[in-house]
């Protein structure tokens, strides 16, 4: 598990003067962009390599929302890494108080250039590796 | 059933090419915004009769990618209609094709100026009435 | 001089309750989009041809806040077409009264897939043909 | 002058592969909010002295592109400050080798909560105080 902080910016708030839900995928997005870059693995890194991984499902449950300039803690929980998937569990905090905010989970593929299903054991066992190293639960 | 037609952005896309996933929920709200619309009930009226309906929960499953000025066609089926919650269900699909894209669900509440829980049978009687008559699904 | 109506969504309001003054930027591209295939050769023909006509310069003057669900008329003028660079003026309207709620600028030049700066004049006639007939002013 | 540091996540980038031109005006409003709070009055506070600072004015000039995690250092200067106006100039340039990528423009008035014109000497003071000193050209 890692840890993201990100700050409320204003154009991410609604008329409800709260962090529009969408924001929360963004947010994911950007915390398990931070993940793969702290475990030593950037996301950049595997575009270089000529894979993409796009995300093929995605869910948040909100709980209570977040305003303007408030700073959120996002866990990242990795807990699922196979050769042909990959998925995310997130926790939103409060940075302060440490109150639950909002649970999200992703799923991702790897997909090579021109959109192929890619075996990450074969083309890439480095990321594999990397990744199986931070997961949670059992493949 | 009501269906919603949408053209996508340029500022939609990624440097995949294909439009960000976390736009899907913003497509889902322009499709929800204009099926509460058709059905007679739009949700600035139920925003100036002093209620709020926050989305509790959002899910998307992706199919397959939607591309810059491709058309799709969201099927928006309300599946649930209580006095305290609603939920929605979408299919996303190529306009021209009906190829599925995407397929996603919302979950909404009410909630009143202070953010306290509202019981439409009691305050919007009217509102529950217009949008039983357009669930799919029992309550 | 074409017009593009759009409506505002509600992912697209702040916290003050109206639109925030980034999506602004957005509407103008919606509109420039709109214009072209109206024109006869939309953008996407353009990015068929290998050519990419990238923004250089934008700016925006906000006369009155527009709200949710308020549907406005962005009157598009292309003022500037010549073989190296265009510019469009965009006048922002509210739909119903025509009031003016914001103006705006935008250019644009000419690249091809190396980034090359392209000669509309030798690579695309027709393109050159096509937008200044549109042109309100002169070359 | 105050600089902030901002790297482009995924969501930013559109089909051409860098960031799309809209989100540099949100850039430009995450660095003048920096800015406010490094120079000890964020614009929270502001707003909670029932004071609005629309944007009413904002122009970009766009050098080079930038691209997904890359990051920028943007130079933020306040050029304006009056009792009823302000005006900031922004330069993007890339944080390794400070190559310009972008410049900017934005300027804002004072309003109350129904939407009147704000005499910031009159009614606050201690704003017009701390920005004063860190404006680089005359009122």
């Amino acid at each position: 598990m890692r840890t993201y902080l990100r700050t409320v910016n204003y154009y991410e708030t609604d008329k409800m003067g709260v962090v529009h839900h969408s924001n929360y995928i963004r947010y994911f997005e950007e915390a398990r962009t931070a993940f793969m870059e702290q475990a030593g693995y950037p996301y950049e890194r595997l575009e270089r390599e000529g894979i993409m991984s796009p995300v093929i499902a995605v869910s948040c449950d909100y709980k209570k929302p977040v305003r303007y300039r408030e700073t959120v803690a996002i866990d990242v929980h990795l807990v699922k890494m196979t050769k042909f998937r990959c998925a995310f569990r997130y926790e939103v905090r409060d940075a302060g108080s440490g109150e639950l905010r909002a649970t999200g989970t992703s799923q991702h593929c790897y997909l090579d250039g021109q959109g192929g299903i890619v075996n990450m054991e074969k083309t890439n066992p480095a990321f594999l590796e990397t990744f199986r190293a931070e997961c949670e639960e059992e493949p």
